[in-house]
């Protein structure tokens, strides 16, 4: 026996690495003082006699995650039969269920409840839904419970999604290539689809249903119409055949040309009829295709993309035109207010509320707003987006970047939880006192009848999926919190980190503390104090607060800094351009004053001179750089920290986060250094005692150059 | 001890996947009834007492070969104490391998000797060379013996490379995509070098040594200047010191036009004494970060690539400066005969030959002509290429693509060897019979000074490293014949299949003789008979010999099948563009005679009548119908072959493999269908009793648009 097992060791010459392709569902072995009560708990595996996709799908995940959570799996029967019986199903499916006699009223089509009861005269635990796809969920969580050593007894969960599409949006293109992708080429073959279907599709599925997310577009806003033709759609349909078991639902991005470009017809105004009647044909192609197709997503009249304003029509004429070609097969469309125009405004800021609150109850009832967290562009920090609260009438979806184009891409260690609560729990006022960005999102403050939350996916082909392993924290997080936006992102911290990792505390403790305080961290050595884009021009790679001149001014760092020798900060209150009013009055009153705006919002709403004494008793020069500096401070003691915990785990994701902790505290002390030496150029003022000057005069900054950045298009080799 | 073995086991929840990573290198266990011989035949590993990093790596790949083939890797000692030790390394280091007294004279740096021997009363093997290098590929070679389950007794093996500079190009550019590459994206990180240094790159250089490959290009023949900028010179760096170990040597491509692009000169002349300077304080700069960097490729004036000839400089006035530059640090110029001008040609077969043996003898010693196998382009099938016999003054390099830009990318199972061997074996009769291709590569018909062999890599990102797992075949068998031109592609495969697979022969011959077969079948079913060049324009994805019109005639494939209503060929005799007379007089007369020419070349050299006779004796347009539906036949009968052998090995690369096969035999039959098409449209001749009409007409098959397609930049969305 002994030589047996020695044996099939053998058959695995080099342990197996660790890679980070299982992301948090590596089903480890778990801590041996958890393993007997385990498997106690789980003495045997209910499968229900009506066999469908998605619960042999179940049964085959609980089997896996319970096979290496213990290392072996609970044997198969088809009733319980003894104590510590786990049966799911769906009442349906189950007579063992139904017989339990739950309560699945509330649940809806995607809840679950886990239910620890007496059933047939055992001790049993339940995992139920009113479909299929909710004891998926809940089977995910049921493993989440064992891979974070929770106890198993007296269970009485019950969990539904607060928001109905929790929805990734990849920016992947056909040719591989993903726009701000920092985790290698698109995931999405479509060469070889749909004859081969890469096994990593499945498991791409799994991760998502794992944290409730139900749909996707794997297309970029910025796309080709090609995407819309017949042998893209057949391709499509193969990825969604895989999907549909998962929950997991496909949907496209529609560029707006497409009529023009794909389809022959001399204009795409959405009032010409041919153009409505190409749009209802190709959605009835695509549902012929894919009957669980679930819409459109759509990005008009945005840096060059075409729109319905190209035809002067307004945003809702266009998305209606597509919102009634789906409605019949109950799709929805998406339709992005990250819109600015041509034309250079006043305040970038302000464009998209002006542009879409008029429109406010003009939308038909399957069209989805689809709102970044703020109204510039996934910044390190930006006060919540002005319209969430502003359209009553109008469902509106928030969008959250998950890639972190504005925040050090791969290498850098930011985790997004606390950027994400921070904009759901901002109040916006718009009832009241507790009308959160997350009330507006989930429906309840307007009863929106379409509720929806995106994150711009940081997926792609590398072995670990986003490009670092702290980036899976992001994707899981997302998830969670589409689900359910009241969450303790601290505490998705934690779970993640167990899943992930290992559920040593001292570990996990730690850890968990160096990601909470990351994206501030982030905040501080790139953009302190309200300060926003002053990243590269074009890639977003490194600081260029100097950035000037180019085809518009609010595509320069100098536009938003405003920065010169008397002082700094966009003032954006009555004196300036008001963009503070797009705010409700309370809200608006405490940004615009600056003796009530808080210091993390300072230079977003105001211009304030060099010299302003800051809370801190301080000037505002010497905070600022004191902010830089602590930026650069705290990602240093990330890095000891992590070198602290050499011996936790595995040396193959020690090793390479270690080396990413280096180039993220080289990256932030260059952010620092270059930003102290721009604004010092301007403040003439000196650092405050015991602050080190920058490692290079400014003139080395402005030098440095970088022609081929990942996420990007090349620019031309300028490079000396 | 059998739970502590269980508990092991549990730590791999899941079978680890065959997902081809692990390449040919996977020592699994052998068979039983060579485990108890081989135990015997290995029973220590003595480490020599003197260190480098090169014996470092060649006992750690010793230790986990035997490891993985014997279950157990042998324990380690200094000295031989018993039967069966192993020893290594080279006089220098290991006094033990000094006291054996082989004869090493004739190895040179790289060579290796594998000897049985008894040494301090034991019965020991040693592996031995001049240099650690050698020593590494003597243990890659030993560990071959075992993994294609070889006797260990009595050996006596001695292993020199017949060929300097064993060399893979990758045409991959900076932002990762690769040009022509169908196995994703690029493995070189470059945004994250020098500091992250992907464990890949580790498995990389052992595949390479593996098989004797010593030097690598990173960067693409048609790539940008910028891999030439001081930060991208300190990134490559961090890959040499990487690669050093391991015998690879790392080169660069030479942008010609680089003085004006990064150098800010006015000119990139190369009499220019400005430029000359630029070019020697560059290759100084390279040298002081990579000691022992290999040199440059260069193409130049070809495909509106920059060069000499921009400035009225010959191709040896380029080669020379560059030279020049690099001659002090012992470095070489591999300068590209794959030209062809801007202005239309008679016939672009002819143009290298035309441009460069007028040049023979004015090269400086250090500059190697690099020759593609034939005179087009890669082609199914080629002759041999003119040049090869007709420069005795001028070293000639082989390269040969490995990646199949012509043969139906990756999922075509085609197997390289043969095309390779074809093209080795092919005689020039430069110095009379036998003067093979062989002869004149590895120097030994003209007594060149260097020699060297450069294949065009299929290696990206995906995880089996090739796109699929029989291109690493083509990979390994490139290097193999690189270090010895003279081996059997048969063996080859065999060992590849062996060291890839599975040792049962009940497999190993099936799919041997598949392999063996393979490429015959991808010329029958794309180009029988000669045709070259009948594939789609830019993507040469799929059939297309109706292709007609564009900026030049020698990118359509009318130019090259010239099919009209009386036959079809391209005379390339002295009644056409006399091609022909550029080989030596025998070989010209038997291509020139449509009565000698073999069958597999007579449309490269003929225009002929479709009704001409054949040696069959049934007419040309017969016989080409036939040959394209044999190529769809061989490749049915592979899948099918495959089918039955389902059983023998792993799930995992059974199904990619199975679905690969089965797209090959749908676009071996719409390469079939689409050419008889076409070709019946003008040969107006029915097709030979039994033989079933194309499944769609004409019109269908031009109408088919790809406008993605991989390993080249997307088109224009034109397809409707």
């Amino acid at each position: 026996m002994f030589l047996l097992a020695l044996g099939l060791l053998a058959v695995f010459p080099t342990a197996r690495a660790e890679d980070g392709y299982d992301l948090w569902l590596r089903y480890r072995p778990v801590q041996p003082q958890w393993s007997a009560a385990y498997r106690r708990g789980v003495s045997e595996l209910v499968v229900p006699p009506s066999a469908t996709k998605t619960l042999d799908i179940v049964q085959s995940e609980l089997s896996r995650g319970l096979g290496g959570l213990l290392g072996t799996a609970p044997p198969l029967s088809s009733q319980p039969t003894k104590e510590g019986a786990l049966l799911f199903g769906t009442p349906r499916a189950s007579p063992a269920i139904a017989r339990a006699g739950l309560d699945l009223g509330r649940l809806g089509p995607e809840g679950y409840r886990i239910h620890s009861l007496t059933l047939d005269g055992h001790r049993v635990i339940v995992i139920a839904g009113n479909e299929d796809v909710g004891v998926l969920y809940g089977a995910f969580h049921f493993l989440r419970l064992l891979q974070t050593h929770q106890p198993l007894e007296h269970l009485d969960i019950a969990s539904a999604p607060r928001i109905r599409h929790r929805i990734l949006d990849h920016w992947d293109n056909l040719d591989r290539t993903v726009e701000r992708g920092y985790a290698g080429e698109s995931i999405w073959d479509w060469h070889k689809l749909p004859d081969y279907l890469d096994p990593r599709y499945i498991d791409y599925a799994r991760a998502c249903a794992s944290v409730g997310i139900n749909g996707m577009v794997p297309t970029n806003v910025n796309g080709s119409a090609v995407s819309l033709t017949t042998p893209y759609l057949r391709k499509l349909a193969a990825l969604a055949d895989l999907f549909r078991p998962y929950g997991l639902h496909v949907y496209l991005t529609a560029r707006f040309s497409a009529p023009l470009e794909i389809g022959g017809l001399p204009t795409a105004d959405p009032l010409n009829p041919a153009v409505r009647a190409w749009w209802r044909a190709k959605a009835d192609e695509i549902y012929g295709l894919i009957p669980d197709f679930g819409g459109f997503l759509v990005k008009a009249n945005s840096e060059g993309q075409p729109g319905p304003q190209d035809y002067s029509r307004s945003h809702a004429d266009g998305a209606n035109m597509l919102a009634e070609a789906v409605a019949a097969h109950g799709g929805i469309v998406m339709w992005r207010a990250f819109v600015y125009s041509q034309r250079q405004p006043d305040d970038r800021a302000k464009q998209a509320y002006e542009e879409f609150v008029p429109l406010d109850g003009k939308f038909d009832s399957n069209v989805l707003l689809q709102v970044k967290n703020g109204p510039i562009d996934f910044q390190p920090r930006e006060p919540f987006h002005p319209i969430f609260g502003a359209m009553p009438h109008t469902p509106l979806m928030l969008e959250v970047q998950i890639t972190k184009e504005y925040l050090g891409f791969a290498t850098h260690l930011v985790y997004l939880g606390p950027l994400f609560e921070e904009a759901l729990r901002s109040d916006t006022y718009a009832r009241g006192k507790g009308s959160t960005v997350a009330d507006v999102v989930d429906g309840s403050l307007f009863g929106y009848a379409q509720t929806g939350m995106a994150g711009v996916a940081n997926i792609g082909s590398d072995r670990n999926w986003t490009g670092s392993h702290f980036d899976q924290a992001n994707w899981y997080v997302f998830g969670r919190l589409a689900w359910n936006p009241a969450l303790s992102t601290r505490d998705i911290a934690e779970e993640w980190v167990r899943m992930t990792f290992t559920n040593d505390d001292s570990f996990v403790r730690p850890v968990v503390a160096m990601m909470m305080g990351s994206r501030e961290a982030a905040v501080d050595y790139m953009t302190p104090l309200g300060l926003h884009h002053q990243m590269a021009r074009d890639t977003h790679y490194g600081p260029a607060p100097w950035l000037s001149g180019g085809p518009r001014a609010d595509w320069t760092s100098v536009y938003f800094n405003r920065a010169d020798a008397t002082g700094i900060g966009f003032d954006r209150t009555i004196t300036g351009s008001n963009a503070v009013a797009q705010y409700a009055p309370p809200v608006a009153a405490r940004f615009g004053d600056i003796k009530q705006v808080p210091d993390a919002l300072l230079l977003w709403f105001h211009h304030v001179p060099w010299d302003y004494r800051m809370s801190s008793g301080r000037t505002l020069w010497d905070d600022l750089v004191i902010h830089y500096t602590h930026g650069v401070d705290v990602v240093r003691s990330m890095r000891q920290t992590w070198e602290s915990l050499a011996d936790k785990i595995d040396a193959e994701r020690y090793a390479q986060v270690s080396t990413f902790l280096q180039i993220q505290e080289n990256e932030a002390r260059w952010w620092r250094d270059a930003s102290i030496a721009y604004f010092q150029s301007l403040s003439h003022r000196p650092l405050p005692a015991g602050y080190s000057a920058p490692e290079h005069d400014l003139q080395y900054y402005e030098s440095l150059c970088f022609p081929v950045v990942p996420g990007h298009t090349p620019l031309p080799p300028t490079c000396k």
